[in-house]
């Protein structure tokens, strides 16, 4: 397999009854003056019954000796057509926390073995376009570990990922040369990496 | 007016022929082993004709003696019915460049009239749901200028943003504190405040 041999044959109008995993919605909404408005919005059919989250996004550090590294994986996505660098990720299985979801996938995807070390606020994708969101859970990896040597992904066959790590301190310059020669940088990833800089450029 | 006072009345399914601003998708792809398969993804219809961002985000930071802060926004969003921290953000204009519409929006939005200093790869919001993305413009702001001493925002009839800054140093600690009296946090501000966290913690 090669991710590049990926690519879109053709698209068109998804009929509101034939969807499966995504929908429409209108919404009417009061606005902060009391008038009456409405606004047109778009969600995920796969949250949990019950559950306020879509999935997790997992900063999985590993301490090396050079310095600590960032779990980042490549992977096709059908919607914008390109190879993306993304975190780690998953969907929210019913009856998971957040942070058993983020080991279990960080796990299935990339292997590596971790343990929760902080969970973020729930973070809103776009929340002028849709109510997609997650909670960011920070996993560290212990390199001394033999799991975490010999690394078994589970992958699902229809899961196509490409796992590397990229040192923290310079993940900035990586995004930008990853976008040079093609990747599609995912937000979570590229804002993430911005805060790293401006920590650095104004000694935060 | 109060933000609080905003509020969904009634929501449901929004047909296709009838969405002007949103729009549902069937993908059929080749995946990288050579498979078809199909995917099911959202789009925002407002993106310029030729161009391929959406929009523009706002990394907006003043130079105070006491460290610099961060512009951000409060903004009721109807797809999440909650009032959301936001960087100032806008769709760009035809015939706009990003960072243009980035200093246009922010004097819109805020008053703030700064300069531009970096701007970010393109990123993907959501990009195994939908094809929404931005470039994040970093803008410095002279607090030395009279215009942005008296600031006048410019804001549509149909716009309610509150504005407030935050210490760049502690914003991971001020997200979880909104999120603890309800509001919801932006994904671009939370990752952006973990790397500002994960830089400062691991001495990055």
């Amino acid at each position: 397999m090669s991710l590049t041999e990926a690519k879109v044959l053709s698209q068109g109008p998804l009929p509101d009854e034939e969807a499966r995993w995504v929908k429409l919605t209108k919404i009417t909404y009061q606005d902060p003056k009391g008038q009456t408005r409405t606004w047109e919005s778009s969600e995920r059919l796969s949250r949990p019954a019950g559950s306020d989250i879509d999935g997790v996004g997992i900063v999985a550090v590993l301490d090396k000796p050079s310095g600590p590294e960032i779990v980042l994986q490549k992977q096709y996505r059908p919607p914008i057509d390109k190879v993306t660098i993304e975190v780690p990720a998953g969907l929210i299985d019913a009856g998971e926390t957040p942070e058993q979801a983020a080991v279990r996938e960080l796990r299935e995807e990339t292997g590596y073995v971790g343990v929760v070390s902080e969970s973020s606020p729930v973070m809103f994708n776009d929340p002028g376009f849709c109510n997609t969101n997650l909670r960011m859970v920070h996993v560290t990896i212990d390199m001394s570990l033999p799991e975490n040597q010999d690394l078994k992904p589970e992958l699902e066959e229809n899961e196509f990922i490409e796992v590397f790590t990229v040192p923290l301190a310079t993940l900035w310059d990586e995004c930008k040369r990853l976008e040079a020669e093609g990747y599609a940088i995912d937000a979570r990833v590229g804002t993430f990496a911005e805060g790293i800089l401006m920590a650095q450029r104004l000694k935060l």
